[in-house]
């Protein structure tokens, strides 16, 4: 009997077995069909120049982003997915206006810079802003001086981007303190106007801007970026003189909220479609670039998600859905608005993931969820790993999902593309299309559409 | 007393525990120096620089090569390494002449092409080739055909590179067969000349060289590249109308063998110096473009590798050698003097490491060694994971250090870059120095400097 029981157990142990290697035969034949899918076709790098080329640079409240709203329906449309609805949004419209910048050193030498105001910054007026450059070049050095010391002046932040990180992001983040909060900062003890060093890994001529942030209890002032290489030209004039001064005109400014919206897409799932399983970019972009890898790249993944499942004939079992998300860049409207009516609607999204960072080789995906649901995301690694994608860390996800994660514990994800180009690119006029390469492009799509189906398969 | 021998027992292990974990201490912060060290110098970038646009392309025979060779010896000399050597080598000097190429089609509509002899081909004459196209998809179909249906020909091979590999490299193997043997095959039914649809992985105008090999019994006849958009043109007319003419002019030629080196520089190991670890890429280049990622990438990674146990006062308990191969490309006659001279010194290569595959980022290594010396490597795996490099493959190595494995056994490893791109550029007018990225070659770099530094403290 005991024997018999044991055998029977064998017997049990094996049938589950053999199930579970038919079902990896099958889901790893699936993911091969995926790729080769987007590969040979490439459709994601088709959608992306005409974005970047026929529409361009989309910063909220724009002409273009209202085109991106209508080029990205059109798009789902044209793929045949169940559903496509729009997500009404007020967005900021903040325009940038002409720019001129220069440097004067003791001499009353004029070295031209290109400048490139800090997102939702206010402009200089139309006379522009002439005033002596403090250079500053960690803010412990700004808080131990006095206001007297400060006042009247051009702070210029010369923060430098760390080279020695392999992953650049982690020299992205010390750096946007100076594009974001360090304006205040110099504000409250009277100065007039902000240069940053710009946020970027290349030493070339281009600025990159990015949003500014006003702190409540300070005036809003004038805040540009210059390129690495001008920022080494003033820093050299700071160095050999304290008498640089620096000439900024800018006529940007905040014009009322623009109507503007989100994308949506979805393919009903046939037997969970109450599980929602969302993914997205962000269809807005800065105002210079193309906004190619930032983040076409992310919007052309998400919809390749979805035309790769309706393509090879994939009905999922969960409810797949795309949104192209408006406003990331400089006020987040859309990521909200998303969240509120995924609440008023009583929705349950059992996994958000978030392509934003760029369009090269991926290598795996951040994660923000609990401990049972990374295990379970970690045991499909060697599915994944045929296609490079084998790295999997804690703490992540994206702007655009976290306020999911916020209101509903949602877990998030983010796809992890090669870092080292991303900053070269971003926010600046290097972020066009030529500058993202086919394959990889596609290779970070088919690492969505990965992760999405077998997310769609067995759940989270 | 057995307790006492049972607490002896347990204090050893954790001797030899906090020993082992002191050493991965002491590994890991090598390894972080190293890596700032040169992501925040990146010498060898502007190394790159040099050789790409100082010298530029360097096909073996010509000045720029000899050029090379005196830059690499100079470069080393500068570093202060303990030796810097020339080996005297014979190497073939193939000159590429006039091209001149255009299709007729059956209304004798001309559509000039940019042509790209192959290396080591025979020229046209000064008259060219005019001949009808047979267009030929895969070889299965040339060898069905009869002399007669071939012979007074222009073959056209039309085989595609397969997009759908995540490895490119998978896709370059089945198409270098076009490039490499198919010539002889199309020559031994009477064909006039050979055209082939390049081995690309870029839908572009460029076409990409490469070595053809003439079989003993097959006269040699002209072989040339055409771009991948060229080919689409070709197949086009070819499909639409059998009587597509091709025209050829191409007055490349072999001309006496020239002397060369290979550029060899050592640090002795203090402890054992006669354990050689040697690494390198090849000097010369094709002779189009400018060899910056093949292989100038490889050079500059190798004499990288020595700058920074330089720069950073490591030194190797055994000795490690970067060696600047000649003739890689049509000859590999570097690689054989440098095999042929270590077994006439009865050197003892422990390792030898091959960077040929682009200055990408890189993933990993593959390698051709027994089973114990794999795990002996893969026992490095989390010392060079915070550096991207995880993957670790059999089979492998390189052409330049494939003779050493032939001769003696030794065990061999080849850099893995991301091979995206690699294929777009290689032994074309695409490989430049444009097309490298700082960063990512610099990571190669590391890599390289890594596995030197951790063969050369445990051996292998």
């Amino acid at each position: 009997m005991l024997r018999l029981r044991f055998l029977g157990i064998i017997f049990i142990l094996s049938c589950s077995q053999l199930s579970l290697a038919q079902q990896y035969k099958k889901d790893s034949a699936v993911l091969r069909q995926i790729s080769n899918h987007v590969l040979q076709n490439y459709d994601c790098y088709k959608d992306l120049e005409q974005l970047c080329k026929q529409i361009g640079h989309r910063i909220s409240g724009s002409v273009q982003a209202a085109e991106a709203v209508e080029w990205g329906k059109k798009t789902f449309e044209k793929i045949g997915v169940d559903k496509v609805w729009l997500q009404e949004v007020m967005v900021p419209h903040w325009v940038r206006g002409e720019e001129e910048g220069y440097m004067l050193s003791h001499k009353n030498h004029k070295t031209t810079m290109t400048i490139s105001s800090l997102g939702n910054a206010v402009g200089t007026g139309a006379s522009g802003l002439r005033a002596q450059v403090l250079k500053i070049n960690h803010i412990d050095e700004l808080k131990k001086l006095s206001t007297i010391e400060v006042q009247g002046k051009i702070v210029f932040y010369n923060f430098r981007f760390e080279q020695s990180n392999v992953n650049t992001f982690d020299s992205y983040g010390p750096c946007v303190y100076y594009r974001w909060g360090a304006t205040s900062e110099a504000s409250k003890k009277g100065a007039l106007g902000v240069v940053i060093r710009s946020v970027s890994s290349a030493y070339d001529d281009k600025p990159h801007t990015g949003t500014v942030r006003y702190e409540d209890h300070s005036a809003p002032i004038p805040a540009v970026a210059i390129s690495n290489l001008d920022a080494d030209i003033l820093e050299k004039a700071c160095n050999e003189n304290a008498q640089v001064q620096f000439f900024m005109r800018t006529t940007c400014q905040m014009l009322p909220d623009v109507k503007s919206y989100n994308v949506v897409a979805e393919i009903r799932g046939t037997e969970l479609p109450n599980e929602i399983i969302c993914f997205g970019g962000h269809l807005d972009s800065w105002d210079i670039g193309e906004g190619a890898h930032d983040d076409g790249a992310g919007v052309v993944q998400s919809i390749e998600v979805l035309r790769t499942f309706k393509r090879l004939g994939i009905r999922p079992k969960r409810t797949i859905r795309a949104v192209l998300f408006m406003n990331e860049e400089n006020g987040l409207r859309g990521a909200i608005k998303y969240a509120e009516l995924a609440e008023k609607n009583n929705e349950n999204h059992i996994l958000a993931i978030e392509s934003d960072a760029g369009g090269a080789t991926p290598y795996g995906f951040n994660m923000n969820m609990n401990d049972a649901q990374e295990v379970k995301v970690k045991s499909w690694k060697t599915l994944l790993a045929p296609y490079g994608v084998y790295h999997f860390e804690r703490e992540g996800g994206g702007a655009d999902i976290g306020p999911l994660r916020r209101k509903f514990g949602t877990p998030l994800m983010g796809l992890m593309p090669d870092s080292q180009r991303y900053f070269d690119m971003h926010h600046s006029a290097n972020d066009v299309f030529e500058n993202v390469h086919r394959r990889e492009l596609c290779l970070g799509a088919i690492a969505m559409t990965h992760m999405v189906y077998l997310a769609s398969v067995y759940g989270l």
